[in-house]
């Protein structure tokens, strides 16, 4: 299999946590994309995944899988074992529910806010970002906020439960986790008041899927390197 | 089990298709949500689902689901045997993958222009559509042009395959289907170029999940009666 990714960027970085959690490192091999370049709005980019943005799954039959919850439950029923996108009907429905919350409310959020209301990647980028669109940056401020509203939300909900879809580690929490440190490189904090959602990040980041990535997990730096 | 929904919208139709697709039916009650008198806005409906809107099922040990996929999901499982939402992992991953394209790009995008560009539901909802925003209505009408630009990529993917994630009806073209029929609603027309995508259109509406649903469906008139 191969993985056609960017070091550093938040959603990359679920499949990598993903590969971890499964113990699959070994069997990809990593293709990097050049988001800087605006290579992912390339044709060549665009038949492997028509939406123009990076993880994209290539697998050994040729075909190419996009969207982080479509490749993570590739990965995750590879062995006949899914751990991270349940078991039992309801387990699969509540961590979807949630893992979609956090799509939408979260990571979904801070990259319009990332892309639309701040220099984003640079210039070769721009082009594609609707450019021609006098109100974005106002509307990437919108998502900044529903960003900070959709912290609170799962702040409360992690204040009776230790994971976002219920007791177990799941998708879900990698999705939020991954969104807190895009925010972070996009220079949003987290409120200090959000208790149990910071005691829930310093939870995850102990995880050995986490930290020790040597440097293929996202990082902060990266990001900042490439222009914040 | 309970779904509280509003009978002829979308989001709702799509979960009526997935109850008479899995001969479920019977086993569920409908609590109807007053959309038009923003119900679904107040607290008692917010705590059943935070986001505010419907479908949600209620299931007998008192918890809730939101979001259609979660509840397809469910619902598609519970017998062992899904026939919707794929049994291999790549079968499962295609159609995740070619269902969020479907929300993204049809149903959300649909949904967004009619609320935003349109008057919608009406005065009673419209205070929670982000009157304050003054560009509300040019975004709407950008998530019309969008939902137009997925009609085209949807009508090239069913150009060389029977359904939308491949060979097999799956969710992902219940999404696409009660999408189009919003789109009559809000008064979109389907290009009539989308050649592929129009018959597709009228090999799904001969199923006996949506063909023979006396008035339960998703029906462009109930939408109409409600103040197009
Ligand atoms: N819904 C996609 C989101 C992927 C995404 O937004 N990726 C970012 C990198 S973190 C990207 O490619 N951005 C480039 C762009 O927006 O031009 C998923 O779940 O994988
Ligand atoms: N992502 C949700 C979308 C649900 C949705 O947008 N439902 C519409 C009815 S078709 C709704 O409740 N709209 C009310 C509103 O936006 O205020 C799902 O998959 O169920």
């Amino acid at each position: 299999m191969k993985i056609h990714d960017t070091p550093g960027f938040p959603n990359p970085a679920r499949i990598r946590i993903v590969l971890a959690e499964k113990g699959l490192e070994s069997q990809v091999q990593f293709v990097k994309v050049d988001l800087v370049g605006a290579e992912h709005k390339q044709a060549a980019f665009l038949a492997k995944n028509p939406a123009g943005v990076v993880p994209v799954l290539e697998l050994d039959d040729g075909s190419y899988l996009s969207e982080s919850i479509a490749i993570t439950t590739y990965l995750d029923n590879l062995d006949g074992n899914p751990t991270l996108t349940g078991k039992t009907p309801k387990e699969k429905a509540v961590i979807l529910m949630m893992q979609k919350r956090a799509d939408d409310q979260l990571i979904d959020a801070v990259g319009i806010y990332f892309h639309h209301a701040t220099p984003g990647l640079g210039a070769s980028l721009q082009a594609y970002k609707s450019p021609e669109w006098a109100h974005r940056e106002e509307w990437g401020n919108k998502q900044r906020d529903k960003f900070v509203q959709g912290l609170k939300y799962f702040n409360q909900v992690l204040a009776t439960q230790a994971y976002i879809a219920g007791e177990q580690f799941s998708i879900a929490d990698i999705t939020a986790f991954a969104a807190l440190m895009h925010a972070d490189a996009a220079g949003i904090a987290i409120p200090e008041d959000c208790v149990a959602l910071l005691a829930w990040r310093s939870k995850v980041a102990e995880r050995p899927s986490v930290k020790n990535r040597s440097g293929q997990a996202f990082d902060a730096e990266d990001l900042r390197s490439l222009g914040f």
